[in-house]
């Protein structure tokens, strides 16, 4: 990286003030911006964008994995939210509540008027009202497995928001079934839970460790919550997916029964699992540098810009011909089974303005066509991924013939990237609570010192975490890659060690 | 049509009772759902899958026609309403307000708590928190046009809900666009209502009558509103898309300026349209029948579904074979531009059931396949809008080669039905106040009688409707296609008529 020796193009580094630092990533590639609203979001269209990638590819895999999707009301009455105990508890905190259906003037100002008998929640998840639903439809074995998902808008309020990582409301999907044995339930879990891991390793390119959260860390109401983790690049945590086995809680709550092929009635277990637009906040804070934002090309809204370069009047209709007819040979190629994704920048600008914007903004491929690349059939070629090369001038045909595997290469090398990083940035070293506390008692954002992961053994009592919480560290998985411990002892407690446990600070 | 010699798969009929048969028609379609929330729809899988048919189709359209997808707080607080007064006026009835961002426990009762210093609104639409906005990223006449839309829920609050016709919460997409000139900004407004249009007659094969809104109603806020309105099977019509030029209004209210070529600052023209889920309510009124739903090809979740017709244990395997053998063939067959959408039923139910399930759900084409079927390499075919016709027995391979234009005829099948049931209730005959009393003052629901539209001189006056009140009659639309009103008299006011207007009760 030759950031060290120019001026970069976001005015904060990584290494300055990491939170700043991708606010501004956030601002420059005009992904999204606070609203007027505390805590909510405006996602722009080049950050709705990635979303709606995100989205198609998940659509489609929780399709082939055999669900259905529908819609569920965004209100939840109070009296329905408090049937699951431990789950209202866990969202009491955070849930905006609709109290009123009309306005009317009153003394010259707009007031709430219409009391509700009953308040109404926004939902902040919809396994209750979800499983109500399914109490209704399940009758007999015949109506198992049932499985839905919707795609929908969620309400956790948020006292310190963040753009994409902790927002009031967010955009989410989640996905609800019922099962009538527990072990399908939880095949269904893992799978989803897998669905999760594809997608964030080989479409975001963020790699993740998946494993099973500690219970003082499941979703409130769950027997066994799974997750998804990924580092960024300041060393923290952030859970990029979950997926929840319920038991038979959400189905006691709701009377989820059916009859059996004997004649006899049971609980139906349930399971559920979501990902959210957090995966935006995960997909920067892996990937973007000091130049702003950097995208895998399996999920930018556009992999390849083209810039025409424009030096006078007399050859611009020659450039602009000969981009559009660049742009349509690209767009009749295909990568990940879809058609590969151009633009053309139209915009009356200045070149190297429009550069830095698309720089900023991340597209994996920026090309730049003047009068003399007519002439010569070629193309100058940025790669976001080697902003530090120059740029390499090559015939278009060699160009478009190999678009698939440069987009390709450049999707691996952004993941061999984040896993190379992530490598230098767990410790298995560390055995006690001495050198743990002195690890996580570092101050502030941490890009460049070594604040990162700690995998160390766990004797797996609840107690043992209180020693984690003036550290503001929590226990982000139970690793599914178990290493041995037998004979080890407990980072926390020096007890003799049960399993082996991620710890880290998240977000 | 046969229904009058047999029993019906709905038990209400049109006849006796057509919004009772509405509700059956929903319900036994699997379409949605009341839930436990007053006013709040549960879409079921087939409900949404036609939704999705819709979104696919009218999203495309939306980018071609250069817009992009972006997404806005579903929170407006109230303050930021206010601004634009006719605006708020129009919706202050039906807001649900959100007063409280979480709850405690009191008197062992949960109770909302932390009062927001300034209430929030559940958006009904998003006119002033997209102004805002629209006044943030406007700078100069280069950023003009600006032409975003996004697929969001909105909640208006609903005294009497209906399925999809009226409900509290629905889901739409609703487009916004900033222009430098006015002009452009009406053609804006005019080409997405022919998208609207293209929309409900090509895909929903649902006819309209497009036109302007008379002043009384307008959108609040709007200087032209103009519409498709659809006829339903009992006369009313359905307002099925509606287009907005909004001037200067919002702009005024939001600041929205931009600086002009010249260096001058100008007020930003602005439109917005939106469609909504209560285009599924108007596919279910026009096309059903009293067997239940029938579904355009060109918006069905599945156009085709097969029933292995099980007689043995012997022959089961041979016809399931030669069923996912037909499906696949059906599959690599185009529709449409797309792959034809087929289904096999697997479940462990009586064909005759099953048979009978799929024709309430509205699928346009049910194939039987026994084995007899498998041995000539046959197949039994069922067209929903030929219920009374005996099924056809063909052969595999000339339904095959024969699907898309099967698929086709049957769209417009369905769309000229529309049309000529239609033609038969638009009354162009009635000139006086009294006869227009006399056609209107009927009692209840009309599927069998002769309801409809009237279309009739007007003169154009505000007082003039007055007349209309409480004949429960509004002015559906100034149509596009106007008569010749030289000479002619108001059918209300017997005053000198100045355009053509169409007279309807309405949901
Ligand atoms: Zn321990
Ligand atoms: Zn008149």
């Amino acid at each position: 990286m030759s950031s060290a020796q120019r001026k970069t193009a976001i005015r904060i580094t990584r290494a300055e003030d990491f939170p700043a630092w991708y606010q501004e990533v956030v601002k420059e590639a005009e992904m999204a911006e606070p609203s007027g609203v505390r805590g909510c979001m405006v996602i722009r269209p080049w950050g709705y964008g990635v979303w709606e990638q995100i989205q198609k590819r998940l659509d489609q895999r929780i399709r082939e994995t055999g669900h259905q999707n529908c819609y569920f009301p965004i209100f939840i009455p109070l009296d329905l939210i408090e049937k699951e105990a431990s789950h209202v508890e866990g969202f009491a905190k955070e849930m905006a509540v609709v109290t009123h259906h009309r306005l009317i003037q009153k003394d010259g100002k707009l007031v709430p008027d219409g009391q509700l008998e009953v308040p109404l929640v926004v939902r902040p998840t919809s396994e209750t009202v979800i499983g109500e639903a399914f109490a209704r439809w399940i009758r007999s074995y015949r109506d198992l497995p049932l499985k839905i998902n919707q795609w929908a808008n969620v309400v956790r309020w948020e006292m310190r928001p963040r753009v994409f990582l902790r927002t009031s409301e967010f955009l989410w999907q989640e996905g609800h079934t019922a099962h009538a044995s527990r072990d399908e339930a939880l095949d269904e879990t893992a799978m989803m839970l897998e669905v999760y891991r594809d997608l964030s390793e080989n479409w975001l390119a963020v790699p993740v460790i998946a494993g099973e959260k500690p219970e003082s860390e499941r979703f409130p109401g769950a027997v066994e919550t799974h997750c998804i983790e990924a580092m960024m690049q300041d060393g923290k945590a952030l859970q990029a997916g979950t997926s929840h086995f319920l038991g038979q809680n959400f189905s006691k709550a709701a009377n989820i029964q059916y009859q059996t092929k004997d004649g006899g009635l049971e609980l139906a277990y349930t399971t559920s699992w979501g990902a959210s637009t957090r995966l935006i906040g995960a997909l920067i804070m892996t990937h973007s540098d000091d130049d702003g934002l950097r995208l895998p090309p399996a999920v930018a809204p556009s992999q390849i810009v083209i810039l025409p370069i424009i030096r006078d009047e007399a050859s611009a209709a020659d450039v602009m011909a000969a981009v559009d007819a660049l742009a349509a040979r690209l767009a009749a190629e295909r990568y990940l089974d879809l058609p590969v994704r151009v633009e053309v920048d139209r915009r009356d600008m200045n070149a190297g303005e429009k550069r830095w914007s698309w720089i900023k903004r991340g597209v994996p491929v920026i090309l730049e066509v003047g009068p003399r690349d007519v002439a010569s059939g070629s193309v100058a070629v940025t790669e976001r991924v080697a902003l530090d090369q120059k740029k390499a001038i090559i015939p278009q045909d060699e160009l478009v013939s190999g678009i698939a595997t440069r987009l390709a290469l450049i999707q691996k090398q952004m993941f061999d990237q984040a896993v190379a990083f992530r490598a230098t940035r767990i410790r298995t070293d560390i055995a006690d609570y001495d050198a743990f506390r002195a690890f996580f008692s570092k101050e502030g954002s941490d890009f460049a010192g070594d604040l990162g992961f700690v995998r160390a053994a766990w004797c797996g009592t609840r107690e043992s975490e209180a020693k984690l919480d003036d550290l503001g560290v929590t226990i982000r998985c139970l690793p599914y890659d178990q290493g041995d411990v037998a004979g080890r002892t407990c980072v926390l407690t020096g007890a003799p060690a049960t399993v082996e446990a991620i710890f880290a600070k998240s977000y």
